[in-house]
């Protein structure tokens, strides 16, 4: 069977079983290890604190091309990407390595640019880029390593509770009709424009976020960079939970909603590249949350104990959907 | 400018300029990072121990080919590259992130076999394979992160001392002779096509010597995957000594002397992929260190305080060698 075929999410379910079954369970013990393969980091107890450890890879012509993407920009989000997966368990980003691997002929003022970019979001989040590596490559990829810490509690994907409501950071679908204008060459104007480039090519990882919801007792999250559906389903797969999303409640920004009609709530749906936090918690939670955040966050649906694993879509008549597509798979064709 | 023309190592140098230029000082010293970009990893202070961090891709048609190199051992030696920069260091490690990248249509036994070769050397090493991620990408690449701790004391570039003894673990030039027995299909007895084989594809990283170097009072050190001349000078470089190697003393193996002639030396020197340590101390040490290592350990040459920064190579009369070439550089043409 080729990659292609298990899809992304199906060859990471192997090869988790794989290190699964071969760990010796005193070494994961004596590694003092809280979470392996199947979060948004893995963490584990360092002798005051709980320690993250996150890598994500961008490729050229598959997650980026060099004719929509500046350098610059490139670089931001190569390290906006891992501050995201931080961001998703609640934590604080501190170190970055970064591995680049760059054909020969590449100008080394583009990979000047390339690292503005990169500490520039490097030095807004506190983060320090202390190594890595360069290496000859047919195309452009960067993959970035963060390092984090966490408090006594993170959030993870295995804690959403039967009745807890799902709520969303920002306005999911934004990025996604970002990448949409460039491929398509929409033409908008200034402002929209400029949004949706932003959201999908200079994304804010919601990292003070992160850290709020830890503080105001949220156990469960997941960033959505794969697609809400998609995602979300992650966070029910891991805690065998159902859950429902009324699709009316989606905040679609206004400048995607405005633009992209009957096309808006499918990207706000399974689109991906959003780098916002998808959580759930009791509702009284989530309303204090609602009240003290300094964007947008809007309950979207409730967990519940049916269908486990499952995301169901419903319209404001409470009428059931289908799933339009599960989601950004990396391998699987969509 | 193209980075072709640059090399490598001037484009790290670049990058690390620009990083430092832009660090605020507050934040390194909040981070307590001990050594940034420029060593065999990262260091920061952590509670109780020091912190580790390197990272290192593999890029298909680059680094392997996979006529040469079977997916079990390019799984292993993904992992062993990175163990081999926390040896560096005197460092343990401790946790493994992978980032791989394939073409939709790689077998996903493949995988499989890619990832029990890494298994089988975390293990051997009670390393943890704790995350990481799968994308898509026109060929085969796998970027792996190591975190690792250290005590008190560790092992950089930058303490070699004036007077210090040069000496090296190992064979080197046998991983060299390895790959260019594969490149040009050379025919060698089984013992030795498989030494070679060994050597160049399943590295064993010199974790145990590298805690030895530590425990025994040695503070210099580098693995010497870039070529025994080239991470030579890098310590030169990094403590701003000189040193001198003298050729007849390279511990060069039977069997590529025997198989390799003339060009055996050149190999040891510049050939790379060799996952030994090389470190200087003063010669006391180094005799201690010969005597209680299970592994073959050589004195090749000393540090000097002239020329800092450059390697002299000299022959049994003291004559002054010409320098073959400087060692593996990742974009200039060798």
């Amino acid at each position: 069977m080729q990659v292609s075929e298990m899809g992304e999410f199906g060859l990471i379910d192997r090869l988790a079983e794989m290190v699964a079954a071969s760990s010796d369970e005193k070494l994961a013990t004596w590694r003092q290890l809280v979470i392996g393969i199947g979060d948004d980091t893995a963490v584990w107890q360092g002798d005051t604190s709980l320690q993250l450890l996150t890598t994500d890879t961008l490729t050229q012509d598959v997650n980026f091309t060099l004719d929509m993407t500046t350098w610059w920009e490139l670089g931001w989000k190569a390290l906006a990407v891992n501050l995201s997966d931080i961001a998703a368990m609640g934590g604080i980003p501190r170190y970055a390595l970064v591995s680049l691997s760059l054909p020969g002929d590449t100008e080394a003022d583009d990979v000047t640019a390339l690292y503005e970019g990169m500490i520039e979001i490097a030095r807004k989040f506190g983060v320090a880029i202390v190594g890595g590596n360069v290496s000859r490559a047919p195309m452009v990829s960067i993959t970035v390593t963060v390092h984090g810490i966490a408090g006594r509690n993170m959030l993870t994907r295995s804690k959403a509770r039967t009745g807890d409501k799902v709520a969303v950071t920002g306005n999911p679908g934004t990025a996604a009709a970002g990448l949409k204008m460039l491929i398509e060459r929409l033409n908008f104007n200034t402002d929209t424009a400029e949004l949706l480039r932003n959201t999908f090519l200079k994304p804010l990882p919601r990292v003070a976020e992160g850290q709020m919801l830890v503080e105001r007792g949220v156990a469960a999250a997941i960033d959505i960079s794969d697609g809400l559906v998609a995602d979300l389903s992650h966070v029910c797969k891991a805690s065998r939970v159902g859950a429902r999303v009324e699709i009316d409640r989606l905040p679609i920004h206004p400048a995607v909603r405005d633009n992209f009609g009957d096309s808006a709530a499918g990207l706000a749906l399974s689109g991906g590249e959003d780098y916002e936090l998808l959580f759930t918690a009791q509702e009284e939670i989530v309303t204090g949350i609602i009240k003290a955040a300094s964007c947008p966050v809007t309950v979207i649906g409730e967990i519940m104990a049916e269908k486990p694993g499952e995301v169901t879509l419903i319209d404001i008549t409470g009428k059931q959907l289908d799933l339009l597509r599960a989601g950004w798979d990396h391998f699987t064709v969509k």
